[in-house]
């Protein structure tokens, strides 16, 4: 397919979504050869509605409320009180706050995501947690809503709520960027639209974050495409480490988990070392030649060889469709569980032995996986954020040929985003759906 | 209204929802002068299905799998592995596995609990967790979807899944009966439909209760209306406890504390020693005389008095309805904190000085309220699962005065379901709708 005609039927999609969906608007750099690094827009969209149900008539304080602190944070009603938590015996062994950011926080997965962060479950007792809530316009109003049931589950952890449909203010000091908001693939919409539409808003949402977020702040992309969404986020904000950013592909390695101790007739717990290699997409690659039940290679305990290579990868991959259909909505729950796990083994030393799938940064990889994508690969961590790549994987020709396959995608998926990580035009010839069943 | 007319009116009713929506069927008893407390019927429904993603064809087992124990348990896919706990490092110092029984499991209250539930959040690091989820013949694939979620969660604590449609099934062994299955009020139907339709499926989950269930188990009555609810399941459950069932007034608790903080400008960990009062309905009183801001008396610290007398109950009351209105869905997330907290009420010892409020039975109150009733008091508990009422509460004329009227209701609403507690013919002359706003 020529330039030519790719660019026309690029400016076709950029009609149809910009104007009348997004308010998200960035079509004049969209094929500029020219990547503008040190460029910080002023934020485009309105400024964020600032809701708090104290007004000041209504206020008898004790201790003073501020609607809008001096540093322009924006609040929501009860969590715009102050107070000094070292003054408290309860509080005062506590950490400082951590501020994690969440878009599409007015969603079902941010639904389920929320009150798990504000509960403690994730970042434990000791914890205080202030939440950055994007949403957009259409949405706003949920947020508030959402808001709400946080202030009437009186979690003593969340001190902070914050909403706001402008990603300048509401990333302000992120330490985490869980970023969920995506559109959803709408009929007749292809793969191409959809990395195009949801790639300005992760390179927007990468520009706020370079901006105003903590420089060390931790991103996971769960929107679709998530790999390229995370590949384009990170290039747009280039003051951010790239191994900061991950794309989630944990939901997948659970899914393979289960599988495998499914057929092995065994308990979930007894599955380890799973990686899922490459795309969140339907090249990605379960990988039972690494993983271990019970402690043994997964083929000295699952003898039936052709399940492995023929069914296995399915039945992990069409798992969120079969759902879709009993349920009746997509895997929200589980998918808020895989982005604690992804976070929590990030801020928990990976047990001996064992490690945990992610999507990043390919660069100084120790498999010659090609450089400069995201790429699931197996990661450990000290704990403490961060992670390194596993070196003692082993490889077999069904494998190395899987793993080729979902990194010819995702470079075919970066050829299709040129224009927003800043390596020129785009050329999109994507040659099939990989769209995981059940997913958008 | 005369009896005769009542009749009429009830057999429309029942015509209506007991032939097209719904799978228990009970009219006969239902205007009989005698309970047959000690008949235990034959379950009505059919069998519940049993589904279990692992089939024999599959299985390569290292240690046994059954789909179906000898105790005749049914179980759901990888929770149909069997196992022993106590020969495994990590899990030999954890408790017995608790049984908890959910209705309603389908529904969105239940997607936050039953995932809360396996996450350990509520009970603990220690405490194995089996489910045992209720659904309906509708429901029934739904249901499947929700195991399929719980699966691919790989909680290492939950241990027992299984899902079915008959209670007589589902409550075998049940520790806990956490009922939030309802129906919902369609349209043009009166709160005296709802009480007899409800109060059926309460009757029914009752008397399986009282056949299957642990003679010691709890149960949190959510699904409206909740006090009767509670009441009719209790009555037709003579072998357990009165004192065993609760109806959920926590969220409403949890609601006020929260109304309280925002009109003093405190953070809501300040207000402690909140009463609901009565039933779960507009004639709910949110106790602000007993009720204190950082130690001190509400009333010391809100001077606003009309505030408290004219808007607080409102504020508290209409909360579910302006969720509703800006969330486009009722408040689940809420609604199943509350359920955790009314759980951890009971499993953890109340600090010192503080209460907490559920709807219970009345027999024995030292407040002068009418007994075999349930009503949301204030309770303390020693952490064991029981509890006691609080003596050291006082009263004025305006707190007196609403409490007379909420019991008043809850007296109303008993008569009408008289025909399912077994005390006789019901009589229904409920004056007017007291459901809460964005309530079911």
């Amino acid at each position: 397919m020529a330039v030519a005609e790719l660019s026309t039927s690029y400016t076709k999609t950029a009609t149809r979504y910009h104007s009348s969906q997004l308010s998200l608007s960035s079509a004049s750099s969209r094929f500029s050869h020219h990547f503008r690094r040190s460029f910080r827009p002023t934020p485009r969209t309105r400024n964020a509605t600032i809701s708090c149900s104290v007004t000041s008539d209504q206020v008898q304080a004790q201790i003073p409320v501020e609607a809008e602190s001096p540093k322009g944070k924006t609040c929501y009603g009860v969590f715009c009180v102050t107070y000094d938590l070292k003054a408290e015996e309860e509080t005062k062994s506590w950490e400082k706050l951590v501020n994690i950011a969440v878009s599409g926080a007015a969603g079902m997965i941010s639904n389920h995501l929320l009150f798990k962060l504000a509960s403690g479950e994730v970042f434990g007792p000791n914890q205080p947690i202030a939440l950055k809530l994007l949403g957009s316009e259409r949405s706003i109003q949920a947020l508030e809503g959402v808001a709400m049931e946080l202030e009437d589950s009186l979690f003593p952890l969340l001190r902070e709520v914050s909403i706001g449909i402008n990603p300048y203010e509401v990333f302000q000091d992120a330490e985490w960027a869980l970023l969920i908001g995506a559109k959803p693939r709408g009929p007749g919409m292809e793969r191409a639209d959809l990395l195009d539409i949801n790639g300005q808003i992760y390179a927007e949402q990468g520009k706020a974050l370079n901006a105003v977020a903590s420089h060390n702040v931790k991103v996971i992309v769960v929107g679709n495409p998530c790999n390229t969404n995370a590949l384009i986020c990170m290039k747009n904000a280039p003051n951010i480490p790239a191994k900061n950013f991950h794309a989630l592909t944990r939901l997948d390695e659970n899914r393979a988990k289960c599988q495998l101790a499914l057929k092995a007739g065994v308990f979930y717990d007894q599955v380890s070392n799973m990686t899922i290699w490459g795309n969140h997409s339907t090249t990605q690659v379960p990988d039972f030649l690494n993983a271990r039940i019970s402690g043994l290679p997964v083929q000295e305990v699952i003898k039936d060889h052709k399940w492995l290579e023929e069914e296995f990868t399915e039945m992990v991959q069409k798992r969120g469709g079969v759902l879709i259909q009993k349920w009746g909505r997509s895997s929200a729950a589980s998918t808020a569980v895989s982005i604690v796990d992804a976070i929590k083994s990030l801020i928990t030393p990976t047990p001996e032995g064992d490690w945990f799938s992610s999507g990043v940064y390919t660069n100084g990889n120790p498999y010659g996986i090609v450089e400069n994508i995201v790429f699931s690969m197996p990661c450990r961590s000290k704990g403490d954020g961060d992670y390194e790549l596993v070196k003692d994987v082993i490889f077999d020709d069904y494998l190395l040929n899987r793993i080729k396959k979902t990194e010819a995608e995702l470079l075919a998926e970066k050829r299709c985003v040129a224009h927003l990580t800043g390596e020129g035009i785009a050329y999109c010839d994507l040659p099939e759906d990989t769209m995981l069943p059940g997913e958008m």
